[in-house]
């Protein structure tokens, strides 16, 4: 693998996982948005449908690893050279910073309605969507509030060694996951069949994990688009939340980490 | 690929695209219907699905582009031969609008009894289906109301330059991932997994991205069923929102080019 | 073909995809049902993972028709003889009724507390299921009621021309999509992948087709099962609504024999 | 296979099952998870999605039963030799309690909250999620409450013969399917696309047969979960509904055999 190709392809996969991975996450969380209030089932099944969409695009150049979380796990299994780690978590970095961005672009009036609490100018198509009218499902949520929930992963309680604790297991079954591709395909690397399985594995960490933390489960996906809010000129945007940054960044390498060793002792 | 070939494959392919894309539409947005409220994880899927169905049937005749995004960045790209573009275009066009007057027979006592507000006759079965009482998930809308959602997009928030930007960016994801095939395949085409892995890429950009603007993602997804809506004889029925008609088409051709640029420069 | 490979794997596929499409039905229609009213969504996926699970077991066995329109469309394009018609459509009659008395055993319960309405007693674990309280949901339908809606289609609009209309729509694209199974894979059969994708598409044609008349799309499905009904010793059941019946058997035949036709030739 | 390789596989393969198919319920049932009410279409998804997970991790390993029902179906049928059923059924077991555990770590916080009726201390990420206002969807539960659903299955409507049918049935479905396998895929064992389809014919036993009990299909999913609710130090935690324990042993053991037998006299 060289250089350039892990560049090329984790910058480019990485930012299609979080375009669509922080897109549902706004779809579902802004009142102007056809997908709002959409539910957690569309949030796990968006995310699962990022992981696809990223890895189909990354996987026959980069390997498709999107997560430094992965990157670790395989560096501790053998399957990746330690000297190519620092080029995949920096390449992961800038993908993620450059798909939250593009999440801003693609939903930019909803973040300002949302933000200013500005009411849309009904236009003559307003009231002609698609989706049945959604007062049905119960009142909006009204006025400004904040959007970091679209960039990065905040805890339902807020307790680090728990939090940290749900990271672990939740990354330690998605890496172990990732590792298995090579019992079942014979080592040519991750075909069409393999990512959409890894992407149906992230559906159902997200189902079923995802409750109390959000599930990171990948550093680049929490920390780099968790930048990007503190540095993008949205008013009353709220803050970024630092004190809890560190958690969705070391629980996942940490269970990257023990996923590599548990898979080399156990299966290798 | 011959030129009867490409008509034959695009006109019956995107046919069916949009005859089941168009329908959950009007699944969810008619009362007198099973799927009435079904939410936005239905449509994403719906629209999904209705990619599967169509590309499967035309993949081994014609490619399955169902596009005019699709073609024009495969022709960017050099997989297809620009003096086929137009053929492909006007096949799906046809196709298009062939799929969208499939609807109004699938859905034709639906649309009458919307637009005119006369409630169906509630024969022996009317009570006997097999979804729950639906009362119990909110008012439903009463009295007629426009249809055009049914056939075509239409902005949440209506800025031109910021749904045009959205759909560019929702367009190069899709163009992206289906370019990609070429080097996850061997260049065999569009096979039943490349089929299916598409597929879910739309349920993908549906959830993420549809937000906005109801992603139409395809020229002639959106521009067939506008004209079919406005030459029908629907009482009621609005306008057919002109102004916004042009949008959804030159947001998915320009994606589709600079996927296609983008993919030569990066990737080939 | 041997015939009784045709009647085994009919009767045993057929028995399976009604058990489980008509256990959906029974599954969101009764309060005593972990799955109350889930939605027209869970439906589309109950009667698409059916169809997944009865066509998987019977493939390598009778090929998996399950449907008199998939075999008469067969027969139309030749994939199938003339003189096996008679033994697949028995087999899948006698099969869709063994799987309509499965889904009465497997919700006998249920079926009992609907329709004479006395509330279950409720034994120590009845509260202690895994899904929250569903009263948060809406109010449920009390008393007893009908559940001819588990057992076979009825439209909601109930206009004659309108339903056989919308039922051969959705019919034609069922088959169009089971006969294409040939241009892309080879004539080597239905496979696990052409299983699943064909459950798909019938995820598809439910979400966008079924909202008029509950997509029967498969005489067997709908006049099976209503035979079953009218034969159950089940207290308050209601009538049969025979009326109707002969709709969701035409339309499908109708739908399978223009299907075979276009498909010959168009594709062949 | 090796001993060794049957419990290394069925204890990582098992515990990565319940530990995702428990997380849903813990997911849906708890107020602090971001997935609190999200309805049986999520928890059938879940359980899928956990079936897809275990078994590709552990189908290179042990042939991924995960699962006694499945086991004592295949030495039925002849696939698995009885004198290896033990291994199998003792390492489902651990792995099974294992993967319990593992529900109570990573969801420690909310079983506190939940069964001590204490609320979470709100801290500043609390309200920035990114799930919309779950108040919109009805009041939730208030207080505290029992969380063996979490663990075990437990019937909407307490019958035995009823509830023991209801299992039988649903395993015969799931059992027969698995054993399918060989038929469809030249004895290769359980590949990706097996594992997938496997995954999926859960999903749909789940949406369809899973009303009245909840769908064990598993002797080791419910009683290792439920010891472990036994062994807990869980305040308020309620009883552990032994006297219901044996219905979702026997039932699924039943239904393999018979499915083990049956296929053997059909189709083998």
């Amino acid at each position: 693998m060289s250089t350039s190709d892990i560049f090329l392809g984790e910058i480019v996969g990485t930012a299609v996982l979080i375009l669509l991975g922080g897109g549902v996450c706004a779809a579902v969380t802004f009142r102007h948005s056809k997908a709002f209030n959409a539910g957690w089932t569309a949030i796990a099944l968006g995310w699962g449908m990022a992981v696809l969409t990223g890895a189909y695009i990354a996987a026959g150049v980069s390997g498709a690893h999107l997560n430094p979380a992965v990157t670790v796990g395989l560096a501790v299994q053998g399957g990746t050279e330690w000297s190519d780690v620092p080029a995949y978590v920096l390449a992961q970095m800038i993908g993620a910073m450059l798909g939250a961005s593009l999440v801003w672009v693609a939903y930019y009036g909803q973040f300002l309605a949302h933000l200013t609490g500005r009411e849309a100018t009904g236009g003559p198509g307003a009231q002609e969507t698609a989706v049945a009218d959604r007062t049905a499902q119960g009142p909006a949520t009204p006025g400004p509030g904040p959007v970091l929930g679209i960039f990065s992963t905040a805890p339902e309680i807020r307790n680090t060694w728990q939090n940290l604790a749900t990271e672990v297991v939740a990354t330690v079954v998605l890496v172990l996951a990732i590792l298995t591709q090579g019992l079942n395909q014979e080592g040519e690397g991750l075909g069409p069949l393999g990512v959409l399985i890894t992407a149906l594995v992230v559906v159902g960490i997200g189902l079923s994990l995802g409750g109390p933390t959000g599930y990171a489960i990948n550093p680049a996906r929490d920390l780099g688009p968790r930048l990007v809010h503190a540095l993008l000129p949205l008013p009353n945007k709220g803050g970024s939340d630092w004190s809890y940054a560190w958690v969705p960044v070391a629980g996942p390498l940490l269970g990257g980490a023990l996923a590599g060793g548990l898979y080399t002792l156990a299966f290798a």
